[in-house]
C-alpha cells in the first residue's frame, strides 16, 4: 500500500490547530495510543484513554486543550480531537480511483453523459441518457440504470446496481452490492393471486450521503423515494418505496423502513431496528437497537423495546409468566378487590 | 424518460370497465389525487380519500361504482379500484429491455441455448447448459451458473447471481442484487472444527414468482428448496437450503426463513421475521412484524410476538420487571394463598 | 448435471470404514432413506430415522455400529454417519470451476500475481498487486481490490466484492454478493452533520472460513477487522469494523455484530440476532435465535431473550400489561405490606 506522509504542521494547519513540539516531525499514518509506533499520529478523543499518555510511543498526539498538560511529547492542540481525527483520517485515506476516464471494458451508452474527470470501471453497463458529473468514480462491474443522474464527487463503490431514474447528489459515497431503485413491494390481491404495481416512481437522493453495502432503496409507486441532505445509511438497510428520510439522520446496519414511512431529520435509529410503514417519526427521536417502532412518534426522545437477554435457564420461565401476563394482571386486581374488602370488613 | 399515452377509452377497455365523461380524453401517466395534473390519471382506493375528488386536478379518475356520484369529472367506473390501478400502473410501465439479442460483452458458453427473442445484457456470463426461454431479459452483470433454466417472460435485474441447477418459471422477476442457489449452511462438528456438508440439491421455482433485491435462496442439501407459483418475497429476505414456500405466499422485507421449514400457500409474513426450521406452518397463517416463530403452527390465524415499543425510561423500569416475572407470579400464587388463609380464618 | 460413481468399498475407503455386504456395488449419488432408489447412497445419523430402514429402496446406507442390527442391505459401518455424511457429500459436489486460467474478458492488472492453477472467471476486475493463490476459483464479476491477498484454495464465488487490503486465507469459500472490506459506519459529529471517519484498517480472514451470499464484513477503523480460522458464516451476516470473530464460531443468518466486539472461540450464535458493540462473548457461548446481547458476557452458557410467539389475540392483551409491569410489580409489594399489616393487625 502505498502511504502518505505529512510533518504535523502540516496536519495542523488543515485543522486550524496548534502545534506544540516539533512541528517538522512527519508522520506517516493514524493509530491508537496503545499500538502507534514513532512515525505514527494518534489522538486522545475521551479522557478514559488520557492514561496511555504516558507510555504511547506514538511520534505526535490529537489532544484537546484541557489534556494538554497530561502529555509532553508532539502534539496538536485542538477543541474537538475526535473530530480532528476523522478531519486528519481522510488525509490519510487511499484514493479509490482504479483507473481514470472510461475503461476499455465498460459499456456506456452512446447517449450517455459523462464528465471527462470522472472514472468508469472495466464491466460498468451506464444504459441510455445518465449523467455523470466530474470526479465521480463508478467502481467496476456497477450497472446504471437509463435517466439516472450521478452528482459531482460522488463515490460508488463495484457492484452496485442503479435501476433507471435514480438521482444522486453531489458527494455521496455508495458501498459495494446497494441496489438503489428496485421495485417497491406493491401488489393488489386478484383472487387468491397478487397483481404486480409497477413502480413508476423513481429514487432521489440528496448530497453527502452515505449507503452502506448491501443496502436496498426501493423507488417509489408514484412519487419518489427520498433521502435528503447528509444521511448516512449503514449496511444491510432495507429502505422500502416512498420513505423520506430527514437531514443527516443516521441509521445503523439491518433496520428496515416500511413503506411510505417519514423519518424526520437529525435522527439516529441503531441496529436491526424494524420501523413500519405509513408512520412518522418525529425530528431528533432515538431508537435504541432492535427495537421495533409500531406508531408514529411525535415526540423528540428515546423509545426502546424488546426483553433484554438473559441466561437461558431463567428466560424461559419468565417467558412462560409473559404468555399469563394478562391473566397475572387480573389477580392482581382481584387480589387489591379482597383486600379491600378484607380491610372494610 | 419516455412516456405512454392513452386515452381513458383504451384504459377502461383494459380494465373491461365503463368511462363516464370525455371517452378520448387523453391521460399520460399516473399520480395520487393531491398531486395529480390535467394530463394524469388517479384512483380512489379506499373511501378515505374521497374527500379529495373535490379539489384534484387529474384529468380521469378510477372509481368504484359506490364513490361515482361523489365525482363529476372524467372517470373510469369498475368494481375494485385498487386491482385496475394495479392492471393500469403496468401500462405505463417503462421497458426494462436494455439492448436486444445477446450484448457484445456477454460470456455465454457454447452449449447454452438462449431463445432468440431473449435479452442478455452487458457483462452477463450464462453458464454451460443453461436454457433461456423466450422474451426473457436478463440485465448486465448476472452471472448464471451451469444448468440452470429461465422459463418465458422472466425479467433478472442487474447483477444477480444464479449457482448451478436453479430453474426458474414463466413470468418471474428476480432483483438486483439477489443470489439464488448459494450454498445452504450445512456442517458437521469434527471434533472442534465444522466439516462442510456439500449441498447436492437445487432450487426450484414456479410461474409468477417475484424475488426482491439481495434477497437469498439457499440450494438443498440433498432434496431442492422450493418456491411455488405466485410466490412474492421482498428485499434481503433470507431462505434457507430445503425450505418450501406454498403459493401466493407473501413475505415482507429481512424476514429469515431457516432450514427445511416448509410455510403453507396463502401465507402473509411480515417484515424482519424470523421462522425456526424444520417447522411447518399452516396455509393462511399471519405472522405480525419482528415476530419469531419457533413451532409449528397448525391452525391458521395472526401470531406475534414481541414487546411494543415505549418510551426508553419507562421500558428500562419494566425490563428490569420482565426479568423478575417468574419471581412476581410466584409471589402473585402466595398472596393468593394466604389471602385464602385470612378469610377462611 | 455430470454425475460422480463410487463402489461402495471406494467410499469407505475414504471414510476408513467398513464395508458390508457388496462391496463393489455403485452409487452414483446421495438421498435420504425415504426417497433415495437403488443407485443411491443414504445414511442414518439419528436414532429416530431408524424406521425407515426397513423400507428404504437406498442401494447402500452409511450406519452406525449400534444401529448395523436394523438392516440387512449393503452398508458402510462408521462411528458418526453424520460426520461421514459431510465427508461423503464432498465426494459427490460437482466441481465450480467455470473456465480454467484466465478469462479473456477478465480485467487483471499488470501488476497482480495470479498462480497458474487458478480460474478468474470472466468480468472479474483485479486490481493493482492482488495476490491469488494455488487452485484459486474467483467466480465471474467479481470486483477485487488492490493490495489483497487469496490464499491456496480458496473459492470466490461470483458478484462478490473485496476492497483493498484484504487478506484471506487458504480454503476458504465465499458466497455470492458477499462485500469484504467496505467501510466501517464511522462518523464524527461536526455541528448537526456528521464528518466522515476514512476506515484505514483492512480485514482479515484466516483459513477455512466459509462467508454466506451477500454477508457484509467492514474494514477496521485504524486496525483490522479479524475472522479466526474455521469461523463459518452464514448469509446476510453483518460484521462492522475491528469486530473479532475467534476460532470455529458458527453464526447463522441475519445477524449484526457491532463495532469493536470480540466473540470468542467456539460460540454459536443463532440467526436475526444483535449483537451490540465494545463487548466481549466468552468462548463456548451460545446464543438463541433473534436474541439481542446488550452486554459481554463473561460466562459460556445459553443466553436468549425475546417474548416467545402467541396468536396475537392474547398476544396483545400481554403486550399491554408488559407496558404496566413496572406499575404491577409494585402493586405486589403494596400488597405485600397490607397482608403484613392485616396479618399484624
Amino acid at each position: 500500500m502505498t502511504s502518505k506522509s505529512y510533518t504535523i504542521q502540516e496536519i495542523a494547519n488543515h485543522l486550524s490547530a496548534e502545534v506544540r513540539g516539533e512541528s517538522s516531525y512527519i508522520v506517516s499514518s493514524l493509530s491508537t495510543l496503545t499500538s502507534a509506533k514513532p512515525d505514527q499520529l494518534s489522538f486522545v478523543a475521551n479522557s478514559r484513554y488520557r492514561q496511555h499518555l504516558g507510555t504511547t510511543n506514538a511520534g505526535a498526539v490529537i489532544i484537546a486543550l484541557e489534556d494538554e498538560s497530561y502529555y509532553s511529547g508532539n502534539a496538536i492542540v485542538c477543541e474537538d480531537p475526535y473530530l480532528a481525527y476523522a478531519k486528519v483520517s481522510r488525509m490519510f485515506e487511499r484514493s479509490v480511483i482504479d483507473s481514470p476516464g472510461i475503461s476499455d471494458n465498460a459499456a456506456v451508452d452512446d447517449s450517455a453523459v459523462v464528465s471527462s474527470s470522472a472514472c468508469i470501471g472495466s464491466g460498468v453497463r451506464l444504459a441510455a441518457a445518465c449523467v455523470v458529473g466530474d470526479n465521480v468514480v463508478i467502481g467496476a462491474n456497477c450497472v446504471i440504470g437509463a435517466d439516472c443522474r450521478i452528482g459531482n464527487g460522488t463515490i460508488i463503490h463495484p457492484n452496485v446496481t442503479l435501476y433507471h431514474d435514480v438521482m444522486i447528489g453531489n458527494d455521496c459515497i455508495v458501498h459495494g452490492g446497494a441496489v438503489i431503485g428496485a421495485d417497491g413491494f406493491g401488489f393488489a390481491k386478484n383472487g387468491a393471486k397478487w397483481d404486480k404495481i409497477s413502480q413508476l416512481g423513481g429514487v432521489r437522493i440528496g448530497d453527502n450521503v452515505e449507503i452502506g453495502a448491501c443496502t436496498t432503496i426501493d423507488r417509489g409507486a408514484l412519487d419518489d423515494t427520498v433521502i435528503e441532505d447528509g444521511v448516512i445509511l449503514d449496511n444491510q438497510i432495507q429502505i422500502a418505496h416512498n420513505v423520506n428520510i430527514g437531514r443527516n439522520t443516521a441509521i445503523a446496519a439491518c433496520t428496515a423502513v416500511a413503506g411510505s414511512t417519514k423519518i424526520g431529520a437529525q435522527c439516529t435509529i441503531a441496529g436491526a431496528c424494524g420501523i413500519t410503514g405509513h408512520i412518522t417519526i418525529a425530528e431528533g427521536t432515538h431508537v435504541t437497537a432492535m427495537s421495533i417502532v409500531t406508531k408514529s412518534i411525535t415526540e423528540a426522545g428515546v423509545y426502546s423495546s424488546g426483553t433484554g437477554m438473559q441466561p437461558n435457564k431463567q428466560w424461559k420461565k419468565n417467558v412462560v409468566r409473559f404468555r399469563q401476563l394478562d391473566d397475572l394482571a387480573r389477580r392482581i386486581k382481584s387480589i387489591e378487590d379482597k383486600i379491600t374488602d378484607i380491610k372494610g370488613s
